[in-house]
């Protein structure tokens, strides 16, 4: 099994990057091999737009997944652009390891998808869920927050953190086809102490050890929804 | 009154670029003052990082909370962070204007909020929500989408619009105090005529004519959640 695991955290002192090294550790003490999009350290610009690609398909007006489209078929995508899409399609196991800001992905890992989850590459109108492109891959989320896990309960002040995280593990992951597992949480890590930190990472190990064993998220299904009308196949810019 | 815009589109010829016009017009015309940051013109950066900062608190280890304490307090914040968070602070009115990519925020804007939501100026762990720093202002979303209406119900492929928008509606956006308005979507935007796009300008239009008439989405209280450990005050990064 091929491993793409994308960090995004601006410290390497962090407890991010422990349970990055200790994703790494285990993964590959498994006889998997790991790849590792380090954004940070990478400077990876989050920005979509003109950059993404070498030449216009519409120099006038720019539609990005119009551009995403061409882009990959004429092979005229940003050549990182290209790296991190050619190690996506690669991988059999996506590991997505991120702090949780403002409930949700740092920009630079919002902005990792935004480019490279391309429009007719990784999904298109009849290719989603059950049909994404992606599907065959399996992906996980492993996220740290500030806040304590009482708090990211149904009726806790931030609300349930399925929920919050539903526009990525649905959204993103479901969307194009992965079979997402359920996601390893680190709740309220910058008050705990160094022993409860070596057991979340112990957790964190043990779970990663045993990812057949987990029951992946459901999905909705894209046969289910074929009644809504999509429109034509030439959108214009939104 | 006076409202912040802050606009997160590449194409200047957007469907999103003429919501945005709209609102400037619209605001302008019963009186208000109205100030745009339009973020891909500006070339924000949205990369939270030691870049945020004129001088460390802490050069061997980054914690972004404390580091944004440590220079909201002595005026060490980078300079287009800190003219952000001026005009964010004096508006009345905070208008975020996006497509809908991979179900949220493009990353620039993502990375906007990431950077300028500075920690202990417009939140702290006793600050939140009804006792958030931001509270007083008013705060409404204007989104496009690419799939249609029928596609963003509860029971639709891409699930409920309110759920997949909690993280910023009320995560960001009430978590910091402000009163949230039910946002304005524009559903299918890339599929619809000349006309139907006219409509969906006059309805926003409407919309932002009657923003007193609308009723703010409900929100937890900081009160009902005291019970919550919290840690010490002196948190790690994770």
């Amino acid at each position: 099994m091929e491993a793409l695991l994308v960090y995004a955290h601006p410290e390497p002192q962090s407890f991010n990057a422990a349970m990055r090294d200790i994703a790494i550790e285990t993964l590959q003490a498994q006889g998997h091999k790991v790849e590792v999009s380090d954004l940070y350290a990478m400077n990876f610009d989050p920005v979509a737009g003109r950059d993404d690609f070498t030449e216009s398909l519409n120099p006038q007006v720019l539609n990005l997944s119009l551009e995403q489209r061409h882009a990959a078929a004429h092979g005229t995508l940003n050549a990182v652009i290209a790296q991190q899409l050619d190690a996506l399609q690669r991988a059999d196991l996506l590991v997505l390891q991120f702090p949780l800001w403002w409930f949700g992905m740092p920009a630079i890992l919002k902005g990792w998808i935004d480019r490279v989850f391309l429009s007719g590459v990784v999904y298109g109108r009849s290719a989603q869920f059950e049909r994404g492109k992606l599907r065959g891959k399996r992906a996980l989320v492993c996220v740290t927050t500030g806040a304590p896990e009482a708090s990211f309960q149904t009726d806790g002040i931030n609300g349930d953190m399925n929920t919050l995280l539903m526009p990525l593990l649905r959204g993103v992951l479901g969307f194009t086809g992965m079979t997402v597992l359920p996601p390893f949480i680190g709740f309220g890590v910058p008050y705990i102490g160094p022993e409860q930190r070596t057991q979340m990472l112990q957790a964190y190990a043990h779970y990663l050890q045993h990812l057949d064993q987990l029951t992946p998220l459901p999905m909705p299904k894209l046969a289910d929804h074929l009644d809504i009308p999509t429109g034509n196949d030439r959108p214009r810019a939104h």
